[in-house]
């Protein structure tokens, strides 16, 4: 019988869901509303009914090793999706309780981040790295860090934010109430705001500027800057720049083998990996120079984050 | 036959050393002059004979588990002291190699803020915590990482340089050749420097304006600050929110349980305490508020830097 698990990507709008193998090969998957439910109950029902006819439409037989979910706010050591702004489910969410007691799967839960780096570790470019860095750069910035070959969850499950560390201290408001945190930068809606600021700096004409602010995707950034856009080439190489500098912090704390950026943003490729490699370089410690890789995510061809969530419940129940 | 091991702190003018017992304390220690000895392998000699003395002074039977050592740049991994800039043995110098040539004990060496942190873990306060930072606040900031229980090296051994993440990208010249690092703000020569800005901005007479630069240290500015002092005050304010805010950044990576602070700058109290917990509450990210805490090391009462190298030793050779 084969062995395969379930991984679970719960995000604001969508979740998706798939039957993951053990080489990070999703054998199917789908995707639902996260919005519909309102209550915690009514959506894991109903993935669970999802579930359970995605594995019968796997021709072979399968064994189910346990799920693996990654979610906003997750906390690992807990199991609870605690005060997640974007669901609808408030206050602390006991969900691996209610997954295991209504489908009967074994679970595990992190946060959307980390499970992308476990599924960095377990199936993408860092299979072979002991201490490395996961860059999610997608509406906001998540990360996960993994030292010493294990995840770092910190001493309370919520370890692994550098979204929100602080570039400047009198910056750009960010959601978390603060001021200049490193995401309102360096993301795909930090962004488009950089790119605003640029069309209120620079005098050159842009494509960008006949996009109202809310219709303005990273993706037009990125397609603008191919074109030779000025603004959009300035946007990606400040954006660089305050990642670069920040992730210069993130090594004198880690001194991880490898940064991986993946996410929206990261689909801008070189666009996006040159500034940052070059400010990044040009600003660590002597030490730390010429030694230390950032690149793209090593599950570009796979749903990084179903396989990542697989990949958790993978570390976690076939050991 | 009572077990012991050895602790050695190189400093780049002496070095402290000492044979210690399982709970920490040291039955004998003795100090040497680092500047004495141009070649690495006459150092090595000099202190084998001493230990041998220290040894031999011991009433009773030792057996030695081995010398854990401190040293400026030391990297774990390798067992090397690599270009420390203030010892007078340059570039890449094989300690361990040597060390147990010379004097027939195993040996295992990190750098000093390392060794602090396993003395934490070991000794001190960080006993019953899997997560956990030391932070040195001597002529520089030093910083050691302990993540689920296992001390922070990164991938090449050089992790946990916290002094060297930037506070102000256009700030005070660095030691390192860089601008702005945390070290130039929140150490004993940091606080000085402040002290000096501050002497510059204030009207207010101060005792402190009767001391030159090169004379002024951090025990005299927590002298004038307990008297009333407001420039010494101000330092120690400004002190507090560089290092307080700075370590919010620490907590979005790591989310210890607790941080500690050691070295000269340390010994200065709660008035460097309070200032720092206050700032790093007000910046902290919600999530983290009300459940990290700030502490003095809980290694006041030995000689930390011989018990924190020693318990590196207790650590790797005594399992």
């Amino acid at each position: 019988m084969k062995k395969v698990a379930i991984g679970v990507d719960i995000g604001g709008t969508f979740t998706k869901y798939g039957i993951v193998d053990k080489a990070g090969t999703a054998l199917a998957e789908g995707t639902m509303d996260t919005t519909e439910y309102p209550e915690i109950e009514g959506f894991i029902t109903a993935l669970g009914e999802r579930l359970d006819l995605l594995l019968k439409a796997i021709p072979e037989d399968v064994e189910v090793v346990g799920a693996g979910v990654g979610a906003p706010n997750g906390n690992y050591y807990k199991g609870t999706i605690e005060f997640a702004p974007n669901l609808r489910w408030k206050g602390v969410v006991p969900f691996c309780e209610l997954f295991t007691k209504i489908t009967g799967f074994k679970t595990v839960l992190t946060n959307d981040a980390n499970a992308a780096a476990i599924g960095e570790m377990i199936f993408g470019g860092g299979q072979n790295m002991r201490d490395f860095v996961v860059i999610t750069l997608g509406t906001g910035l998540g990360s996960g860090i993994v030292v010493n070959g294990e995840l770092v969850n910190g001493h309370d499950g919520f370890a692994g934010e550098l979204g929100h560390t602080t570039v400047d201290y009198n910056g750009r408001v960010c959601g978390c109430g603060r001021k200049g945190c490193l995401e309102t930068y360096a993301s795909a809606t930090g962004i488009k705001r950089t790119v605003f600021e640029l069309m209120a700096i620079m005098v050159e004409d842009s494509a960008l500027r006949r996009i109202p602010f809310d219709d303005l995707t990273s993706k037009d950034i990125s397609d603008a800057a191919q074109k030779g856009d000025p603004i959009a080439i300035e946007a990606f190489e400040r954006t660089g720049r305050y990642l670069g500098y920040k992730l210069a912090d993130t090594v004198a704390h880690l001194s991880p083998e490898c940064i991986f950026l993946m996410g929206g943003l990261a689909q801008a490729g070189e666009l996006i990996l040159e500034p940052t490699r070059r400010y990044f370089e040009e600003h660590l410690l002597q030490v730390y120079k010429n030694k230390i890789k950032i690149l793209p995510s090593g599950m570009e061809d796979m749903n990084a984050a179903i396989a990542g969530a697989a990949a958790l419940a993978w570390k976690d129940f076939a050991k």
